[in-house]
């Protein structure tokens, strides 16, 4: 096998350095390179100075065997790169008509006319193969230097992604010839990274060579990521998911999904499987809970609504709390978070219903009850279900911790389909 | 005026690389560097080994006299950062018994046990100025070595921002004696920054040559910052403060803050000043808005509730919407929309109420009606606003962008304080 090259990132633009821009590219990019086993040797953000962005070149190619770089290429004065590396590589610029016709032909589609410095965006080094542009003006451009690869791609980032996904990392498969690598996702909720890894220790330790693990945490949810890279042997993949049984015995009841998709579109896939209906009462999650379930595409399906009851008139008006319950236990207590969860099933006709209520902060909590108690409850035809716990890690943390928390009790509690 | 240092940022961790976690850190640094006059030269992100932090030390210093680093100084194996340091300077580690009782009182106030591994975070180099972490164990380090000043920080975001806020920043402008820098921030919302530009270009290329404008746009908000330097004139702040007049009447209508706060905060304000409740009717934001108004400490004091009515059923029977205007106008369509806001004023209610229907995409477009069509209207005891616009750079950012949108119009059709 022949020895992998490592991989430089450089990203140009003085916003980066002011931080008026933060750099999202640079992690699309180590993620997509490690999926394909190259290693990102450096990341390096600099100005938009030539002289810099020149000796940044230099340092690359001494650490790294392929210079991926993002920005630069818009059509004001400040965007430098391609006269820069025009310059780097002694060369010129010269028209490249197939990227010509291309603006043209997005300039029309749009019906505005096209000025020259738009006619300039179909300048390249003349040593470069030129990498389609398939959703913007300026083309990527990849040059094979003395045997380090430079490509440069717009820091846009649907730009750069798709050029990515779609030529750059095939291409860098191919001209390095590097292995075949299988992934295996696994995503879990409700547990924490160390208490998981303690529950499958011996199926990790008993993993084969060439299968490595990766946990990924986030708010409320672990993300295990097995990568296996080719030894010779036949059906990598097939090879990898007959690992997977053996973790379903240990950890099965947190799994969500066995592939990337966040849990709000595998609840999703929950409820339209069993055809059901859903609405959200919240107070501490202020909104967000039904955003997250209606940022799933197709949500309309099963999202029909939700009440936002801030106020405890609205809990009593919207969603029928009843006053002595608020009274006796409070607007965040588990009592309270039944009622809403059922009058809201009832109010709106939907067959599940989720609610929230909760001391978001900063302000609004009692020794009693501090900053970060939450009750969250879920509702079915069969059962209401209840939950209070403590989590204060500030106010928009803790509506996303709540947020995915009861999105996992609403998973455990649908009941299994018919 | 002495010359002042360039700043480079270096960040340590495989996870960065990897794309594991999106490097923020960075981006605050360069704000408030920025903030005290200082460039910052370069951004290097690099892995945990030592061989290779060791390198991406020796080229910091040629190219920056301030290196600020961040990362790698957690209690595990693989967190370097210190061990290498000390190496670097040819010196030891050495317990540092200040930050050793504050680790001590820390695990004491959570009642947890204390391992070695959390003693060790009081070791540290023996030719460093300990920088104290008031919201964490490791503590931050500063090298002031032949000249350069080295400083270490943790990754985690929060410990890192009070540091630098606390001490780091402080530190640096005395060391360097940074001349004063006054900034004053104008937020806009509802125009573009190009249009903007045109509307002040008389105004900017009238600013005293101390005075720099910088425009930073995000989603249907453009921020300007004036940054301000010492010219050895009196009140500074004063003077810079003189130039608004002369903006605010060119641009007055679409400002909607002279500091630096979010719209939902300004339009809170607003509300609170009137002493106004709101409530909102949202079909294609699916509670954003909800969410976004109640992100605001505080905003139970004006924000009531929400329907959520993704469905034409709860329109109708939560929101009042009329079947025949569904029937004749769709569900998106500024006669829905006004429906929804006034049927959402009477239920919940409330002062004033905003309504949004549109089709957020990827499907569910019509010829007519194309993905990124969205109504919107604001409700008040005198009026009825709507707007129908096309906005479309998918699902996501179409319902910030028309979040923004709402807020704004909500901003100006506010009625005057009594």
């Amino acid at each position: 096998m022949p020895l992998l090259p490592d991989v430089e990132i450089m990203t140009i633009g003085d916003e980066l350095l002011y931080g008026q821009v933060i750099d999202t590219n640079s992690a699309f990019m180590g993620q997509e390179l490690a999926k394909i086993g190259l290693r990102v040797r450096q990341i390096s953000s600099v100005s938009d100075r030539a002289s810099e962005i020149i000796t940044a070149l230099d340092l690359a190619r001494q650490r790294a065997q392929v210079v991926l770089i993002t920005g630069g290429l818009g059509p004001t004065k400040d965007d430098l790169t391609k006269h820069v590396l025009a310059g780097y590589f002694k060369t010129e610029l010269v028209m490249h008509e197939p990227t010509l016709r291309h603006v043209e032909g997005i300039f029309a589609r749009f019906n505005r006319p096209m000025l020259d410095v738009n006619r300039q965006q179909a300048l390249v080094p003349a040593n470069c193969e030129v990498v389609f542009n398939a959703v913007g003006t300026a083309p990527g451009m990849w040059f094979d230097d003395q045997g380090t690869v430079f490509v440069s791609m717009p820091g846009v980032p649907f730009e750069m992604k798709r050029m990515m996904t779609d030529i750059v990392l095939p291409k860098l498969q191919a001209h390095f010839q590097t292995p075949a690598i299988e992934h295996v996702v696994v995503q879990t909720a409700g547990i924490g990274e160390s208490f998981l890894a303690e529950l499958i220790e011996d199926w990790e330790s008993a993993l084969p060579a060439n299968v490595k693990l990766a946990y990924l945490p986030s708010l409320g949810n672990v993300r295990l990521r097995l990568t296996g890279t080719d030894d010779g042997h036949p059906d990598l993949r097939g090879r990898m998911e007959a690992l997977l049984p053996a973790l379903r015995a240990r950890i099965g009841e947190y799994i969500f999904a066995e592939e990337d998709i966040p849990l709000e579109a595998a609840v999703g896939r929950l409820l339209a499987a069993r055809n059901l209906t859903i609405g959200t009462a919240e107070s501490c999650t202020g909104g967000f809970l039904a955003h997250k379930l209606t940022s799933v595409p197709g949500s309309s399906q099963y999202f029909m609504g939700s009440v936002v009851a801030y106020s405890n008139d609205i809990k009593i008006k919207q969603l029928g709390v009843n006053p002595e319950t608020l009274a006796a236990h409070g607007a965040v207590s588990e009592a309270t978070v039944r009622e809403m969860a059922e009058g809201l099933r009832h109010n709106l006709g939907v067959d599940v219903a989720l609610a929230t209520s909760g001391i978001a902060g900063p302000d609004g909590g009692t020794p009693d009850k501090p900053v970060g108690t939450i009750c969250i409850a879920y509702a079915d035809q069969h059962q209401t279900v209840s939950r209070q716990f403590t989590f204060n890690r500030g106010r928009q943390i803790n509506v996303e911790y709540t947020t995915t928390t009861i999105l996992n009790l609403l998973r455990v509690s649908l009941p299994p389909l018919a």
